[in-house]
């Protein structure tokens, strides 16, 4: 069973370690972890020759994506309130396919309570309101990973562990390859 | 042709007067828009009872997603750097159908000078890498668009029009009206 691994740790000092480290404890649950920085299956498509980098990255993920049985996204807060967008684009795009999706998260202080803190009250400065349904972002993730007959587990770990700490990511490991047997 | 209008626009102070003003927008140009607040054509899912309101939101957001044959999204950087999560987890879901997908934004100012500005240097503090292809947000986004054979327009608004501005709207929606003739 082939899964696919998004999340922002692509950005990471050593991106190729992290994704060879989420590799190992796939391979630990039997899962086949798919890092969007590995080849793809059979090289790039020729129709992508002359694509800017950028597009041939993106539709290079979007063919792993399509290529894999499910999805486990790491959602940890990005530089905001929510997580990473790149990420989120990828986990609609394997809700869309029908196939299982799980997230993980390194903070587990509700999506509410961090927005509240980032605009400095409860409503911003434009008047736009703060969505509180007691989730962990934005209700598109976590109804779409409920949708799917997947999981999402969040943790709470010390700050300089944040992109290190791997518990939750081990629970959607385990859950996924309960839910694929 | 029906288009699905994604956005943060659901969480300005008055989002059903917001939905019906971009939905004049879409008629103008002989398109149906469709507002997330809307109800869903037949009503929803007997399936969905019993579930959490922001889960019935999800599953009726997906559900009209899937009933268009494009999506205009708004793209304008929400609480940081990048676009609403949930907007671009819809942008995605619709970029797996296969139908095209289109994105404006109020800031023109490019995503890497966006990120380095939020965080306050190159690299943040975790040691995470700015994406840098001169392109308007994450490259799921953009090549997402480009694959889907969609179009990206950004604008340059005063600071009190970031959410009221249309022009960059307009400019997918005469794209969209094009692309679907």
């Amino acid at each position: 069973m082939r899964v696919y691994l998004a999340g922002p740790d692509v950005f990471l000092p050593a991106p190729h370690e992290r994704g060879a480290a989420l590799q190992r404890l796939c391979a630990a649950h039997g899962l086949e972890g798919v890092f969007p920085l590995d080849p793809l299956r059979g090289g790039d498509w020729p129709a992508w020759d002359g694509l800017p980098e950028a597009f041939r990255i993106a539709r290079r993920n979007e063919a792993h994506i399509t290529s894999c049985d499910a999805l486990i996204a790491n959602l940890t807060p990005f530089r905001g309130p929510s997580a990473d967008v790149g990420t989120v684009f990828e986990l609609g795009f394997m809700r869309a396919l029908g196939r299982p999706v799980f997230g993980w998260s390194n903070n587990a202080i509700p999506f509410a309570e961090r927005t509240r803190s980032f605009i400095g009250g409860t409503v911003d400065a434009d008047g736009l309101a703060v969505e509180d349904f007691g989730l962990a972002d934005n209700l598109m993730i976590e109804g779409g990973i409920h949708g799917s007959g997947g999981s999402f587990f969040a943790a709470t770990v010390p700050a300089d562990a944040v992109w290190r700490d791997l518990t939750a990511f081990e629970r959607c490991l385990a859950a996924a390859a309960r839910l694929m047997r």
